[in-house]
């Protein structure tokens, strides 16, 4: 019955800060003052009221040491865990750039709503362990959503890495992935694990199987291609707005 | 001044249920009934007192849905965090089976005292982001237990899976390592984030520059490895008790 109360309050995880900081303006989300989360970490939350929905953006933050953004999956599982256990979200949205595949239709700047999810850098040949390593799954089906909102549909495969190896290669075919990031496939373990609704919003900043390399790409399209992002994240906030998850 | 105060909870996070459970016969360990985790979550709390000291052993438990062990960096970091907001622990202990390097000196059987650790498939081809992918630190000095406690002393790489690719191989090699698992660097980065001291003890259940397969080698050599890694822990254990983190 969960699914036909109206959704209230949505945590949107976004692993790097030159993504979530145009949205925090869109959306008019101040900082928290009195952080939510333990002494200590990095976690960074904007929260605020849009169109009636307690919107909380959360950015795991600088490593503390090194002082740039705290991607990939241990960060994302665990700003995941603790925002749920604090803020109770009846929707978690992980939006965030990401590489595409051109072999499967994905072009720089394309906006991905994401229909599953699987690891493709846990390899562990024991059977059955191999099936956890790559835990895959489909993610909240959101029919209304997709005929409303303009957005391509593709699998999503998570990696620690922002480079490709073979080995990697094989898994993301293997997944049927069309779009490939460093956070979503544990985000999503971790929503799933406490029973919280997720939607995986997908920007390609650069084509993996193309010929440019990865981290060049991918540096001179962040921008540009985080502002078709953001939009694309508005319009799904905007849709949610007075629906409950049923209705997606 | 924290560090002259007794060591009373200790918590040792093992992520399969073969190495926890000798434990828990051997310190008399009872298995939560209310659980301090959230609903949902298969993560396991054994826990007693022994010798003067809190010790709580945290198992991330079977896969919900798969019901196999839920190993690797995610569930770690995730059960490392939340055994820390729950049991305020004085010193976590990692404790597990591994591979090891005959090349550095590790035969089956073997048990490591780590020294430092780092993740070796996370690679992020960016300035100061392929260190953060590494993450690489040295543990907690403890020259006294070394003294005591018959251990070998080696460094750690840490990566999701049991197998190891070229790429995985080169960045092990680049790490100094000579035991490779799937938590221990995960464990060490929560617990840095929290400030608790943490102390890393790893068995070799397989040579990685062998020539026998992984798996194979693994499971043929879990049970018998197991109970030199519980005896260690046991020692390691019986070594604290009564002592402040600046002792050991």
């Amino acid at each position: 019955e969960a699914e036909k109360i109206p959704i209230k309050t949505i945590v949107i995880i976004i692993a790097m800060q030159t993504e979530a900081l145009p949205l925090v303006t869109k959306f008019q989300l101040s900082e928290d003052i009195d952080s939510v989360f333990p002494k200590g970490v990095p976690w960074v939350r904007y929260h605020g009221i849009y169109k009636d929905l307690n919107i909380n953006i959360i950015w795991p933050g600088k490593d503390g040491v090194l002082g740039v953004d705290s991607v990939g999956t241990v960060s994302a599982s665990l700003v995941t865990y603790a925002s749920i256990q604090a803020l109770q979200p009846d929707l978690i949205i992980n939006a965030g750039t990401s590489g595409g595949f051109k072999a499967k239709g994905a072009c720089i700047g394309d906006v991905f709503l994401v229909s599953g999810v699987a690891f493709h850098d846990r390899r562990i040949p024991i059977p059955v362990f191999d099936q956890y390593g790559i835990c895959g799954k489909e993610t909240l089906s959101t029919p209304n959503l997709l005929k409303e909102v303009n957005l391509k549909v593709g699998k999503l495969s998570t990696g620690d890495s922002l480079d490709m190896s073979p080995q990697d290669e094989a898994a993301i075919i293997a997944n049927d992935a069309t779009v490939k990031d460093m956070e979503g496939a544990a985000v999503a373990y971790v929503a799933d694990l406490l029973s919280v609704p997720a939607i995986f919003i997908k920007a390609i900043t650069d084509i993996v199987d193309g010929d440019k390399p990865t981290a060049e790409e991918f540096l001179q399209n962040l921008v540009a291609v985080t502002a078709a992002l953001d939009q694309s994240v508005t319009e799904v906030v905007d849709f949610v707005s007075g629906k409950c998850i049923s209705e997606l």
